[in-house]
């Protein structure tokens, strides 16, 4: 019974059968079919305004492709220092920016505030001797399963306006977030200042491709190019656009991200004051003891160790087809601990 | 009636049922599940000798990684003037090997020698003050639909690894190749002297993944991390092995190769002496006149003007589910032009 | 008696002096002392209009920042095949411009026009599948002595803005290219359409420092950033900018190009038909003949072979302190050779 | 009476007689002098081992250039929050290296400890979603001029050596270093475990050249390319190298180090227990406060404020030529200030 991660996942249903339905329609390459054609139309009724999408085939890709659009390669990107660009991959910030720095925030839960950015970048001079700040990152849910209501993501990116900067929101889980706020898309992306978002959809029931969201027009000339020369502009595009509009048109969206959204709620509630952060999307993080998690694995339960070695935490995540019977298991197990 | 591009048309049934039947094979994430566990015994069965494969999401993607594991940011490859690398991949190349050059060489369709490739680095003194010659990359089947024998690869390998370089082959019609050549498929990559291969699926019939082959452990090292970093390492990771695998398997390479090598072969009968290059593969240049062009796209045909402006040169290419009375067609108002 | 390069001559006394004298001038680090102060000045001057002067150590890095300024890193610059920054800066272009492309173009003595740029980019069709060519790069005096007129760079500036490129030069030894034109230092350069100038100070008698030059305040904004990034912001910047305004203001620049000239003259003469260019600078290429070489070799002459291996070429490089009897020895040894 | 930093002083009379005497050595051009052939051996003998040292124009240079030869692009340095190459080189490590990431460690006086690298890393799992770490870098003295005994370097290089790591050593104040320590330079670099080195010789009287230090032969061997490529290859090489020969035959690194220390230890007495962080090189740190740091700039003395804006905090940076008159009325001045 595995909670790992919400990347081991089946894709949906909705995904999949707009893949196969897609495979018939042959009236273009790369960007020019009729289904790539529709993305951006689909994503501006979703959002509430124009917006330009690409699709991609990680994450990692689009919040990079986000990055290297908002910062020139002596620019600085702050961002939590647990940020998932800055600790999961692999430099693909660096490398897609050409060398542009990730400064690093604190904040409980991976949360960022103005006042921790503040701090971030109190040693920046301005001056020509240092990196340029450009740009503030974060991530909605956050990477403790947090999440930033309207009026916080709005504070941030006023303050970011101020310095001049461009806000980037690393969505992976921004469905979830979406479905724990009820609240609409736009609310806490453009309307709360955010210029590009990296939409995620594979985590959430999708298949093999993210989307690459531009809220700002101007940001997202020079990504064509970009994209292209990251080997990211698949040729047969059409297939990647199926199931990015497939997730938003169905809904499934909604549904998928509120499936694991209630599984982890369950885990939360069975877990107590064993629970070191609210549960506000599919993550869970337990303190389950060193003998705890022995015990759990020892029931089949599969998932992370978190923390420092031997802390005895656990990241428990749910996928939006955890199966309620493992679900329900699992949280019997963690009462169980007492 | 499309003869633009190998890109537009559908996946094959093998590859769509592979996709479809690796969405409940939900024991890993990345490439940690089982379908993407059996990618290198695959292909070293296919090829005859151990491999090392990576799915990535594009053709462009594959070949820049492949010659990022060979030269330093400070060297050369060597390709033809009108390589794939050089012309349509936006720099690719350049990105992905932190800066690296490509030396052109020259060659009737697109074809090299070791005298081209002589001339091409004639200039390169070996000293500091220049960038240093690392690798070779040859297109197979060429960028003008022409395929290089066993002996031929051979010859320039031998070449290449005398000047101390790597060899890279850009596959994306490899599988044509080997159809027009009916040979073993090690024949004319590792065993005449081949280190990495960017094995072409999509154009094939394949949907949304592209193997990157190493036939040399030692230079396949790095390609994990600069994977993940290029954004290359999808976290569904079986669906893409699912789809290199089906085409391997199943014969789909070889009977899709087919059906578009017999194609391109009826129309390079119809083009008769209006042929520019010999027909080796799935793509037919023919000299049909500007007026002929013209004539062409009022009967409904569309292909690519090639050459200069003006040139009345056009390429037209098969694909693997070309319908055949479009071809027929086709070869019908090629044989009318006169 | 050496003839190899103008590189490893000595720094004339003006700029040897200046920077002895620029010891004392303790009143600032990096750009922020008084002599660094003066160089806007002192070059907008010498050229007739405002200028933007950053001082570096090498034309490397002079050429390399000029082309980062200019084009993205989806970008291309279209040079000569021997320009300088194509052969003999081992890839430092690709390098700061973070994988920009050279397209090469062609002419008889690496002298550019129109056509030859046309025919170089005829290739490009414009779309986001390649690179996006936005620089012309052109060296004054070019790799082979010959110098270009106002007239000629105002044509390829005519042609390079109605395709919306910019343009550099690569002045290395403009200095003798301004002698021999006997013109204004600004006819053949921001009058003619060049946006960014590398103005050699170096091979013309000076010692560590050489300027880049930008005509366009616009463009220069990214480079306090890029050459502080590139450790190409010296922190005692007042003993780089000494030299410079030296080179100028004691008029050496133009005293040191005409020695240097007058003894590439003198060379000419004696080289008869054996002149493989129009002398125009310093630089003399003769067709002195395998045995020619060595027997001018035996009587102590040293010069670099040209061309392809054997082909009896020779470059023959005049300094501004090259001896008047060693040259007039090398011209009596090449009339003898007959 | 300028204390901010020891970048305006001048260069020394040794290293100025020197270049002046380089002018007519012109056997060479590049590295190709007989000047900058003395180069290995004069370094051999300096620290008593084989050395490969090469010129470059700027610190920042050196030490970018020492990290990208540690590590990969999706590599990781080790280093301090406020290192140099952290704070000061406007990304000059992630343009050098191809986007390699700083991981900082803390430490009070900007001293690591294997404890602090230990709790820097301790995120980093090994695995391919993150960056390799793969070397240290520490600054000798530090940026807060704290000293580290041979001992101590020789813990940190002997834990980095187990982690599998190379050591560089930012040595912009070495003089200052081995003055204080009054140790043979051997005994705090390559005995203590460094690999490579950024040998300051331009803060301690030199004028515009720094030499890159390797003790290991293999890490040196993509330097030549990497540092033509950089434009850090000058023409007249002879120029640079005659510096810093001369810093090191004429003793003068010492004269000028101890000078310059001496006249930090008479403002550390001077500041008595305003005196923020022990003074062990040439730099003081001294809490005068808000109105004292006002008084102080009434009576002339410039310096630099340090840490957050209202801190009171002074940073006071002694030069080799720094007036002993003006450190007196200094001295003065901040036992004045009570």
């Amino acid at each position: 019974m595995k909670f790992f991660s919400d990347n081991a996942a089946r894709a949906c249903p909705e995904v999949l059968d707009a893949v196969v339905a897609a495979n018939d329609v042959t009236d273009g390459s790369y960007d020019g079919d009729s289904i790539s054609a529709r993305l951006d139309g689909v994503f501006g009724e979703f959002f509430g305004t124009e917006c330009t999408v690409f699709p991609v085939s990680t994450g990692t890709a689009a919040n990079a492709l986000a990055l290297a659009s908002m910062v020139p390669p002596w620019g600085a990107v702050i961002c939590h220092e647990e940020a998932h660009i800055q600790v999961d991959e692999a430099g693909a910030p660096e490398f897609f920016t050409a060398g542009a720095k990730l400064i690093l925030a604190r904040g409980e839960g991976a949360v960022l505030s103005p006042d921790s950015v503040a701090q971030a970048v109190a040693a920046l001079r301005g001056d020509v001797h240092q990196v340029q700040a450009g740009a503030l990152s974060i991530t909605q849910a956050t990477e403790y399963g947090r999440v930033y209501a309207p009026a916080q993501v709005a504070a941030l990116s006023e303050d970011a306006r101020a310095r001049g900067w461009r806000v980037h929101m690393d969505g992976a889980r921004l469905a979830n977030a979406l479905v724990h706020m009820d609240c609409h898309p736009g609310d806490v992306t453009w309307r709360a200042g955010v210029d590009v978002l990296s939409f995620g959809c594979i985590k959430n029931g999708g298949m093999s491709a993210e989307a690459l969201v531009f809220f700002d027009k101007d940001l997202a000339r020079s990504i064509p190019h970009r994209r292209k020369r990251a080997g990211q502009t698949p040729s047969k595009g059409r297939f990647a656009a199926a199931q990015l509009i497939a997730m938003i048109e169905s809904g499934a969206w909604q549904r998928n991200a509120r499936a694991a959204n209630d599984s982890a709620q369950a885990l939360a509630r069975a877990a107590g004051d064993r629970l070191m952060h609210p549960v506000e999307a599919n993550e869970v993080f337990v303190r389950v003891g060193v003998e705890g998690a022995a015990r759990l694995r020892e029931q089949g339960f599969d998932f992370y160790d978190w923390g420092d070695a031997g802390s005895g935490e656990a990241r428990l995540v749910m996928a939006w087809d955890s199966d309620p019977a493992h679900v329900k298991a699992l949280a019997a197990a963690l009462e169980a601990l007492g």
